[in-house]
């Protein structure tokens, strides 16, 4: 596995370009399961999501021949406005491939960090899939290296500094180290990343990955110990989460770091977005809002324990959003 | 005026009990004034706004022969959740009378933190003065100590943190100090105090007190260099900042420290709200999007300049804040 060093290097490295987000404390959650519970406000990240961490050092690694091609990526959202706003950055030229139902500020935040945005209209065999058939094409076209959104350990070592700025901040706040580090659960890059990070660290921390029910490829895969395909067939409103399986060069580190899976059903995600607004006067996403679901749904499972949850971002559009307030608690 | 230690010694005090807020640079803001702009959080305060700081160094510096009888307050909202909130923390009983008509999660957010609340239904001079006699009529009854929502030198130098807090950030993110401080003006504390540890500070910051401009109390008295009363003849959506003039006992502070005073157009209010939701992800009831909404009123009056203003609160009911984000932009 990787060093404390090598993630404390990437830390510094990217440190003048991010934002130290907030680690929150909630009273009503911590009242919930009876225990203590931080929220890792990372939809205050520039960009509205962590993204930018794992882009950032992604593209600072690269040779520079690969620099002056560019890039090209696909991308359900965050990950796009996160790798074009560390294109302007780096100065590199981004292209990204996202599918034309993704949220519309999802959209703009691409373009308002200066990528080339190409929709993708196809949903055959998935979104996700055609999106990257789309972009590997693209790459062949240009020369331009194709980057994966998530399945790539490099990426995954940079959104890892969440999880070192996490057990910063629970020093520097005097508080007891969390039993639990919550993560929502797309293709992996965070929740892996925050294992290796705590691995590292020799902490006592368990990573837990939290999925909507019907995309819980990860949940899947690690009971099957081996990776799995959601079944997908239900609609989420997590339109980050919609990953059918973990990244594969993902896996086996989130299985030999022990990572345990959870899935929450669609009804626990609308209260979570309005505790959220209520209590935090934060704006998340549903994928954002997907841990604080889990902590909703399974009281028991955390009862009496400390959890950090990381709130991943905040692109939603005031359309959905409104929705998710007016939606009945269950 | 008072010294440098005196505002560190106050900080020090209540930093065990509060968050130290976010200060968050706006591209948008920055570009549309073509300066630089950075936020202050205060919505992310302990109880949704940045009144907790005053409210607990208030508390904390009362004799115990006063702490033993109780505390009876005033308050259009946010006052009341930070006393209620101090009082939990310091073990001493308050009592608020609050305006029948306050967001509702301003009432609840008073009882959340353990105080008694009375619902004052008259609005007769005004809703803060019928408040007011209400109070005052209970405090003579128990014996209880009134205290004053903002017309209190001390509340004032409790809230003067935030000023404290924010030069300590910008020094810390290494940016250029900043030429523009922007305070809601209620009552003056915020302003005020932020004034006065500038001052102390011997910094180059101006302060600039922003009002709701049928409540535009400071305006008035900094033109006529004696305390004015606003006219309060047009609806506004900022309830924390309808008091009608400023505090007498800071009005003098205000004018030997040269606070400037501007008034803004509700119409800008919603627009401010949309973009703190669009941009920052920050959730921010009426009266701590002001400052946003002066710079968009008025970008003229801080072209190239920077910027920091004090996003101070986030209580807001859900109904208000889908109406705000519905409403188009001027």
């Amino acid at each position: 596995m990787y060093s404390v060093n090598e993630f404390q290097r990437i830390y510094q490295k990217i440190l003048p370009y991010i934002r130290i987000t907030p680690l929150l404390e909630s009273q009503h959650l911590s009242r919930h399961i009876q225990g203590h519970v931080l929220v890792k406000a990372e939809s205050l990240q520039i960009t509205g999501a962590f993204k930018l961490r794992g882009a950032l050092h992604r593209l600072m690694s690269l040779p520079s021949s690969v620099k002056t091609k560019g890039i090209i990526a696909y991308s359900s959202g965050n990950f796009a406005a996160g790798l074009a706003a560390a294109g302007q950055i780096t100065n590199i030229p981004v292209t990204i491939v996202m599918p034309a139902d993704a949220p519309k500020v999802k959209l703009s935040n691409a373009r308002y960090y200066g990528a080339k945005v190409i929709e993708c209209k196809s949903s055959f065999p998935s979104r996700e899939e055609a999106a990257c058939n789309m972009a590997r094409a693209l790459s062949k076209q240009s020369g331009g290296q194709l980057l994966h959104p998530f399945d790539d350990i490099e990426l995954s070592k940079g959104q890892a500094t969440v999880g070192l700025e996490i057990c910063q901040q629970i020093e520097q706040q005097k508080r007891a180290m969390t039993d639990w580090l919550l993560c929502p659960f797309g293709g992996g890059s965070l929740a892996t990343g925050c294992a290796m990070v705590v691995s590292a660290l020799s902490v006592p921390v368990r990573v837990c990955s939290i999925e909507p029910e019907s995309y819980n490829g990860m949940e899947l895969s690690i009971n099957a110990k081996k990776i799995q395909r959601a079944q997908g067939n239900m609609a989420t409103s997590c339109d980050a989460l919609m990953a059918r399986s973990p990244g594969s060069s993902l896996f086996p580190v989130a299985m030999s770091t022990g990572i345990k899976g959870i899935s929450v059903s669609e009804r626990y995600i609308a209260t979570a977005i309005t505790l959220a607004f209520d209590e935090l006067k934060l704006i998340l996403e549903p994928s954002g809002a997907i841990g604080i679901a889990a902590l909703l749904q399974y009281p028991e499972l955390f009862k009496e324990q400390s959890v950090t949850l990381i709130a991943s971002g905040g692109n939603v559009d005031q359309n959905t959003y409104q929705q998710c307030l007016a939606m009945p608690v269950p």
